[in-house]
């Protein structure tokens, strides 16, 4: 086919993918969503994004951008006779400008490589997830990522000031602007942001940077009910001004797990309590804030709203704390599929929400065990349910449907999301369509037709 | 006519405006844009608005949404037969959730309303510019306003967690999540958000509120130079770890026309310095900014940063230092209508931007004055041109628009904003058609089509 002969003159030799190669580009780490394109291409610079997605277009091609391959909902895996772009090999860092704390950066570069090339500049890059060592600028910003420093610096969309990209037409919107105010029409950054490939595909941006903190101290704190946990949230941050960077909530069951698959890990407080907060606080102010947490935690012991608290002493502490967290996910692997959501609410609605979804879980599988934990400071709930001890790792296979259904029916009770940091992508396509306000499902599609008229940009992802 | 009868009838007597009452909405404050008007409403509630819009969308009649008619780009006012649609009978604050950091509150709020009702919870809504007594909350969404604390919060648009806007067919989009993390499709709110009412009408919105701080410091300090006072920003910060919350950067002249012209004004420090830096820093921690803030001076004059500084010992120096700032405009009025412009450049580009655009004016201009000030913590330069000493208020009335294109042609030369804050209305309109990238343009156009394909929602404005 001719299109496919001139997209390779475009690549060139190095960048196109062997088929023997194929396989790390065409399935997701977890082996969900297999994938299949008529080609996979790595173009090296934006001008053969560009000439790429032209050729696309004149000949009626669908493309699927592909970051890292890090995503959780399939979101860039193609399902079929797509081309498969991959940005991987555009990572330079264009500039970095401490004075105007900013960075602008291609897609292709890791968000831990980003991380790093700030600090080098005596700055804060503070997006921080799991797969920060292998998922790229392009994909944080086409899926919004969120992670543990939300609470404080936002999600990605909070952290972009300027963005290239290529369009469906294969135009190039260079907007590379580095920005803090700009108000001049409509901020269409914004659309590609969160918009998983289907409205074009980012090719480079203007990343925020903030000065180093000074001062960071970790705390794990054992508390009675998540309903003490979010009343310790408003009373730390009002205590402290808002010094809190992580707020990360794990019931009880979520140690349990972590203690039972994952070796050399530790409870980290003497008794057992219903629920945990691991905290993080950080200030740029050289002294005070150990004193300020201290003072804290002393009062949230007075008002009943911790029971016991222990402060991180040095980093091996601090790791070790983060440890847990971070393994919740591997021990929750440990005990089978489940049924998982990645949901939120309003933060004071957490309490109310994991008594109306356990009590719905519960009807549909006694036994089953809710497995909840997440960022609850921007009311971000990894809200887990397996099956009941010794029930083998299929055991809530044949409710899974019926499961999620019913927590994504208390989620809307609350007026929340069913897709909090995630995203859409393959997995949740569906559910979106059915649970989206028709006027929202209608602006969707009308941006989409206008923008991407022939459907050729990530085609049977989100929308 | 019946559509305007049909109208009439959804507002009731209440909610029409007679002709005696027009002036008000049909001229902002300055008497620039006189308008005119079929018909001026003002709706009680959301679904009021929207049966208006319905009428309009089904008739063919434009509508121009008014807030609290502060406007500098004349966005709120209409040209012709449009419907002036005022918001200011919906004023309701529907929640306030402490725990949560949210509000919920009708577009016709002001400003000002919304800052005391947040005061009133423990909490801190922390927008804050000039017209905040008499703006209301839809039109800063509407024009994405920004103002003295974006440094360290952000414009509206970072503080905007959910919306209820009427499209332009007369459906509600009801999207009033209280939510900091959703990734489920387009983010469609940041369509409304700067979106200067031209794809629809906002009427409400949920807010992001933060923690009091507990700690505040204002400084004033001189400075040889733009480049030194850029520099200062960034140790301020470094050294701080981000506690400014406002800096603003004047030239000598600014000080010189407030003391000319308003009552009661004092140089801020005994030496006259080619710029002064208006400089406020807050934490939360109850103690420790102060000496921070003193270390930083101390180093900074080191270092030679900075000439000499006052700290204000009270909230009354601290007042008088902002009225300086404050009173900038209102100096720069006294000496006739010059040019005047509200761009951005990338604040370590503030210095060359200076001269650059001096010399281009100097050179259209000799002899006139440049009154340069800002908020450069942001890269927003109120960049303003008098006549010479004694020329009259009308000195540069036929160089006007020759400056203005010399000043944005300077602005494109650094990728900056021709419009920072203020928008682009009528005033810019044609501006923006010529400098903004056709991709950009053609985008834009596009979602207008799209959204509102008879161009209905305030037309002849921005796009």
């Amino acid at each position: 086919m001719s299109a496919l002969r001139a997209i390779k003159d475009v690549v060139g030799p190095k960048g196109e993918i062997a088929s023997d190669d194929a396989a790390p580009f065409l399935s997701e780490w977890r082996g969900r969503w297999p994938g299949e394109a008529a080609m996979i291409v790595c173009p090296a610079s934006t001008e053969e994004v560009a000439k790429i997605v032209k050729i696309c277009a004149d000949h009626n091609i669908a493309i699927t951008p592909q970051g890292g391959n890090t995503g959780l909902v399939g979101g860039q895996i193609p399902s079929g006779d797509e081309i498969l772009l991959s940005l991987k090999r555009m990572r330079r860092i264009r500039e970095i400008e401490p004075l105007n704390n900013t960075m602008t950066v291609d897609a292709g570069l890791t968000l831990a490589e980003a991380q790093e090339a700030a600090k080098e500049a005596d700055r804060l890059f503070p997006l921080s997830i799991g797969s920060e060592g292998s998922c790229q600028i392009g994909g944080i910003i086409s899926t919004n990522a969120g992670g543990v420093n939300v609470l404080r610096y936002g999600n990605t969309r909070d952290l972009v000031l300027g963005l290239e990209a290529v369009l469906p037409n294969g135009e190039i919107l260079s907007s590379l602007k580095r920005l803090r105010k700009d108000n001049t029409g409509y901020d269409l950054k914004q659309l590609f942001i969160g918009g998983e490939g289907t409205l074009g595909i980012v090719t480079a941006a203007v990343l925020k940077l903030f000065p180093l903190p000074a001062e960071k101290v970790t705390v794990c704190a054992g508390v009675s009910s998540a309903r003490d946990a979010v009343a310790l949230l408003s009373y730390a941050q009002n205590e402290t001004g808002g010094a809190a960077t992580s707020f990360e909530l794990m019931a009880r069951i979520c140690i349990d797990l972590v203690l039972k698959h994952i070796p050399d890990t530790r409870d980290p407080l003497g008794e057992r309590h219903p629920f945990y907060v691991l905290m993080e606080f950080s200030s740029g102010q050289k002294t005070g804030l150990r004193s300020d947490i201290e003072d804290m935690l002393a009062g949230a012991l007075e008002k009943g709203l911790i029971k016991d608290a222990v402060i991180a002493e040095n980093e091996a502490q601090t790791q070790s704390l983060w440890r847990i967290r971070h393994s919740i996910s591997e021990g929750i692997n440990g005990e089978g599929l489940g049924a998982r959501h990645d949901v939120s609410v309003a933060t004071s609605d957490i309490p109310a929400f994991l008594e109306k979804a356990g009590a719905a879980v519960a009807r549909l599988a006694p036994g089953a065990r809710v497995v909840a934990f997440g960022h609850i400071g921007d009311g971000n709930v990894h809200y887990d349910v397996v099956g009941a001890e010794g029930g083998g790792p299929h055991a809530l296979d044949d409710k899974r449907a019926k499961i999620e259904s019913a927590v994504y029916d208390v989620i809307d009770s609350f007026n929340g999301s069913i897709s909090a940091e995630h995203g859409v992508g393959r997995h949740r396509r569906d559910t979106l369509a059915k649970r989206k306000s028709e006027v929202e499902l209608g602006m969707m599609r009308a941006i989409k037709n206008a923008l991407d008229p022939n459907g050729i940009m990530n085609p049977g992802k989100m929308i």
